[in-house]
């Protein structure tokens, strides 16, 4: 491939669900994609939800041969799940945290202990120098009722305003990873708005695997049928974008999904299902505008429509930091009532009745823990409130850019 | 200004030190910082610890005329204190929150609770792109025993990689804040060493101000005298970095700082020192080079000494983890055990002699406390831990990466 003026690249993108003692059947499936990859000789290889890091280095082990360079991003309690393994060498690498990630009370949704990110690794194949980014956007639990959706849209953003921020010096772009938004979403209109990103799947000359290219589908044993049910095919939610920013194109010659269980096997990698790419990326001669031109106001309207999402979402989370703000108030009130109380057994007032001794610890160690909790969660919104406030601002002046460009121009 | 090839650029640096009900004499002073920009017309004005939004508000209402460009980054539970005001445009903007910022629980060391940050503002001068980052540190408590050094280290090092990372397609940088580090501390020398920003100071042409470039200074009535006895001159802190990237030298030309009492005013801006750059632009023909080359080797010790630091607070990190981890399950024996007994006595075991509830429900609530807390403590120092690990990680890539490049050049 060295010197040529066109190159192919082959990429794999999964979400492995690998989550320790959670996931079924989770050795055989991570064993399972470590030997498909092996045998398939991919360029590129972008994982997500490879939670625990003993699953990580037994795939480097065993990738070691065909894929040398690789890289696991750190963060969160449990771990971002990030990896990627690559055949050419990994010049640099950057991790950025989402400000925003749901709540640690929500213990059933455990999304905020993951510490979600977006991982860049930078490469130079042939003289082409690539941004490689691999992320994991918050899940969708209720997509008619999706408290997270404000969450979502923050990284869509910090996702977008990351990738154009360090990407000035790439020539090719390319993005992988679970986004949990349908192809429809604003999230996404916005993200690939922002960015100019392409959707591989829409631009494949060649298409094979499941229909729309769905990437969570009923045919696949470990999703949950329930979930699915107003989806009939499916759901994609599992991308890869491309772009190219200076003097090359990017074209997808073709895209695959795997269709439930791996080829041959009786059990499918993961709950997701894989999607893989092959692009052809070509030197010309001129160079692609970085301006999105006439899409300008298409774009303005996502940014409005996206701003109005975390607007709302801002005003739940200031009712939220209320709330919790006034529980604390009232139980300090509580405890100060009852040491008012005795004081006043103690300097003698009111002794005629016996003392209530246990109800009474017990009303004091609740109040004590209703302080505590509420202070903590008023903290909590209250950081909330401020990335969402300053991301509704980011999105402001962003709009204001856009709408001051034609007259400019 | 307006297509000239060359420019002068004058900047002001302060940490304002606007604490709401803590910080001495905090409006007097915001108004005293805010009538001194309107006179003084600076080009760039780069604030921190502007904790509170009014005074922001009040400062932008009364710089409209002078400075009609302005940016607050907002972030963590109090905000990231961080904000420009810029005679010209703001293009666009980007805020990047530290992975690790000292400990919540350390009440008295507020860091945690600002969710300090790098905040990137990007302007267009006379058709010269600035990268302007404006920062804060995590502070240093005690200097002969700093327990926050791991954390400030893995600060330097993530805001020299998003420096590196984000402007790629900067004519020139320019960074500006309070370190929190003095000139020889490793951290700065990684820092300097990994971006090849130049320090102010040390190039400045004229210098007039504080002995040796102070900015925490005795002479300030509003120091801590008993922190500055080993540094009688005082300490520099507050810094005005900078370097141009493509086609382009800067110099700077002459360095300020206050002296302790504002000019013709009875008390200082703050308990810092303001720090004034003038610095000059030329475009020149051939492009500097980024990379550093006889600078690798000592820049390889740097890191493998912040590599150290770093490795020490890993494995800081990691005795705390263990120890909340074992208290948490000590105290979750010690309910089982409770449950047990409680369960014994309904069953009628026992009950000879009277059952102790008082002490009985206290040790309860205690060792459910010490559970919630302990599990808390122990997830904490697991994402400390992941970082710190990432961390190291990333600097020993670094450090292959310097030593590969002699043999390869």
């Amino acid at each position: 491939m060295e010197g040529e003026p066109t190159m192919r690249l082959r990429i794999f993108d999964l979400n492995c669900w690998a989550i320790r003692y959670l996931s079924k059947r989770r050795q055989e499936r991570v064993r399972l994609i470590g030997d498909t990859l092996r045998q398939e000789h991919f360029d590129l290889v972008l994982l997500q939800e490879v939670w625990s890091e003993q699953d990580y280095s037994g795939l480097k082990v065993k990738l070691a041969g065909s894929y040398p360079f690789s890289h696991y991003f750190r963060s969160g309690v449990i771990g971002s799940g990030l990896c990627i393994f690559s055949r050419f060498p990994i010049l640099d690498t950057l991790l950025f945290q989402y400000s925003l990630n749901g709540y640690p009370y929500m213990l059933q949704h455990g999304d905020w202990f993951c510490g979600k990110s977006v991982g860049l690794v930078i490469m130079k194949i042939s003289g082409i120098i690539f941004n490689v980014y691999v992320t994991h956007l918050h899940a969708e639990y209720c997509r008619d009722k999706d408290a997270y959706l404000p969450h979502r849209l923050v990284q869509a953003w910090e996702l977008a305003q990351f990738i154009r921020h360090t990407s000035k010096a790439a020539d090719v772009v390319l993005l992988g990873g679970d986004l949990n938004m349908h192809p429809e979403d604003v999230g996404i209109r916005l993200l690939r708005g922002w960015t100019g990103l392409q959707d591989a799947f829409a631009e494949a000359t060649r298409f094979e695997g499941c229909k729309n290219g769905c990437t969570l589908v009923p045919d696949n044993c470990f999703t949950d049928k329930s979930e699915l049910l107003p989806f009939p095919l499916g759901i994609r939610i599992d991308y890869i974008l491309y772009k190219a920013i200076s003097s090359f194109t990017v074209k997808c010659e073709e895209l695959k999904t795997t269709t439930g269980p791996a080829p041959g096997m009786g059990i499918p990698f993961s709950d997701h299902e894989a999607v893989m790419a092959t692009l052809h990326i070509q030197r010309q001669g001129r160079p692609v505008g970085a301006t999105l031109g006439t899409a300008d106001l298409a774009l303005a309207d996502v940014v409005t429509e996206a701003q109005t999402e975390v607007g709302m979402g801002l005003q739940a989370a200031q009712r939220q930091r209320y709330s919790w703000g006034r529980m604390a108030v009232l139980a300090l009130l509580l405890l100060v009532l009852q040491a008012a109380a005795v004081l006043g057994t103690l300097a003698g007032l009111g002794t005629q009745q016996p003392f209530p001794k246990l109800s009474f610890c017990l009303l004091a160690f609740l109040a004590l823990g209703v302080l505590i909790l509420a202070t903590g969660l008023h903290l909590f919104h209250t950081m909330e409130v401020k990335i969402l406030h300053g991301t509704k601002d980011q999105m402001r002046m962003a709009l204001r850019a856009l709408q001051e460009r034609p007259s400019e121009g």
